[in-house]
């Protein structure tokens, strides 16, 4: 799989106890239950220690939330490439702005992903460093203002000019990079407007992993798609 | 599990590849079984996505290599204490050399451990920052000069002083913590003058991930015990 | 100088605007001037651009906010303790909460420091990391709780048992090494609280650095000595 | 100034002890008049503790080695823009190899220096991150294969095809970029190398800072320009 189907909703479950072990499980079968259900890809990106049981269990595609830039060896403690794509990633987020990534091990990570056929998605802030990322060619670059990230007020909504201008500057240097809206999704109005802005899709977390009905809050999401 | 018996074995899987995905599985039912014939405990110190099967499929202690000073929350990247829980460590390494740490997370991270009945393992490289890890209250202190990790050169043999020093201030500071040597131990003569000078285990990794024949090296290891 | 005469106030100018380039001067010769006045010892923390002409201008003694943990070489950026020392430093702050150090840096540091006959200040954030930082044998510990840093509330009126413990437990460890008091101290209430828990000076910021008149602020604090 | 006058050797004073304090004065002054003599524009990047008094007896153009991405305020132990400006900074280095940075806190210190009308040099490992690099709108791209790093090797012999790679790849993205050319460079065959393979200079740090005659050594560096 070295890339996937979008428009895509890819679900960033952090480090919430609501999205930890046996219910990390639970919640990548919601995922996968509601996307067969819309036909729309949805991806989960669940912590380390949770992917190989996701992957054992269950067909959602499986992103790992930061990979090391290291090369195997004497790392203790390091996330290493080939040891998540044995446990069963499909793609990788890079750089998300809290685990953020010098420039050159963006690079490496991209590289290293292509070589192991796994998609990557690169975290930006805004349209500048988007539009650096994309020099680098992976397949994703997903923007979010960190000033909306958690906040429940969507990107598309709160600064569409970053969305769009970000599509733009990314097109303009790769036209076959996709685009995702970060930051402040939730709802099915706040992801009609990221496809309308030119987004391929949204990367989210907190709206839906802590909605009091998760599944509810993915099936209103795709509900305008 | 909140302590276990010594004399003890740490095999720290660090990223090699010989001991990433099905092969770390391998591994660690190898120590298990060297374990069972040897009578002497063994533990294994996995990458983070490969505790979630070999707990499930052994029974050997596990612990992590790391575990980053966070609360449940928005930490993209990071390990969370109680996701690493619930895949099935008994332990943790700290503050190893190839991902030190700073000193308050230290204590954050020993405390968090004592309140989930997990054992801490706290690396240090010498006498002084021994006596400063013992002040905190791990289980144990594995002490490792950073010049001779990964060399083949035990540090039992090479700095006996800094195995008999680390002992007596750490027991100084409290008789109930343990102390392990770690670095360039690989053989039965290493760990019987690791025992000899006081240790209560050792803390290793090349020397017998890299093994030829892991299983061989092991039961060299504890040969003399 | 290797250790300076106590009580002592520290001031640590952070990176406000108030407290640099010229700025940093004119603060630092205000509390030369105060401590020639009250007979209380001042010494202050300057950003590493403004010790040259500190030093240049004043007598007052003056610390480094951090110190690189490195040996003369390719470190470019890092703060060289040597370069400092002749920048005119004769102490330094270690580990502050806004630059906290892994544990093997800060005995690094204070080895450093005492091989240069410069005073060290550990920075901790509790009775827990103070005691660690003791074994370690600085010249001053002071105690900081992070949720005080900044607050306007005082840690000798909020939580005095944090002072009081951290001297018990420090001068059980060394009683030579001298406890700092820190964390939200501005008056000369404050700062007569702390000397009854048994610290031997303060550790303060933005109290002073942002007062309306630093000089009548710095007048009050030592009032009460 | 916003920008400086190429060919340009910019000499990275690191850490050594043979450009720390009084040396890195010394230092200053022998490319100041190596600089009058040839006619070649001339800077150094000191150390912070430095850079005031170079600014006070020479006229030499001052490059920070490195700024945080921080704002005025509580971050004890940064570099400041504001304090550097004053200090006496022309310029700054931008995510050198040994303390590289953060995409998007590249983005922002490019974007700060313009607004003090400092010029910016982004240092970067190869092509890919140069492309990215030149996407934010520095002055310079400063690329230095990392394995050639005080190897004394010479990239623009060892490999001309990453220099010629950046400048075209760079001048595509904005052709006011100019491309400097970093790692190994020592001689006039090496200066003269990288000029004709489309550099607007040089950056080089122990090839002249640990030479036997630095005067000598720059002299060379200049005589086939």
């Amino acid at each position: 799989m070295s890339k996937v189907k979008t428009p895509i909703v890819i679900l960033n479950f952090k480090t919430y106890l609501e999205s930890s072990g046996e219910k990390a499980l639970e919640l990548a079968k919601t995922l996968e239950s509601v996307s067969y259900e819309s036909g729309i890809t949805m991806a989960v990106a669940p912590q380390t220690a949770d992917i190989f049981r996701i992957n054992d269990e269950t067909n959602i595609p499986i992103l790992a939330q930061h990979i090391d830039p290291i090369s195997p060896g004497g790392h203790t403690g390091s996330n290493l490439l080939e040891c998540l794509v044995e446990a069963g990633i499909n793609g990788t987020l890079i750089n998300h702005s809290e685990i953020q990534m010098k420039l050159a091990d963006i690079d490496k990570i991209i590289k290293g992903s292509k070589s192991r056929d796994i998609f990557s998605v690169v975290c930006t802030n805004n349209i500048e460093s988007s539009r650096a990322a994309a020099t680098l060619n992976p397949e994703f670059v997903a923007v979010e203002p960190p000033e909306l990230i958690g906040s429940g007020v969507p990107v598309s909504q709160a600064e569409p000019e970053v969305v769009e201008g970000t599509v733009n500057e990314v097109k303009r240097i790769n036209k076959n990079i996709d685009v995702l809206c970060g930051a402040g999704i939730s709802t099915g109005d706040d992801m009609e407007a990221a496809i309308e802005l030119g987004a391929s899709g949204v990367l989210l977390a907190s709206g839906i992993v802590l909605a009091k009905d998760p599944k509810e809050a993915l099936l209103d999401l795709v509900s305008k798609v």
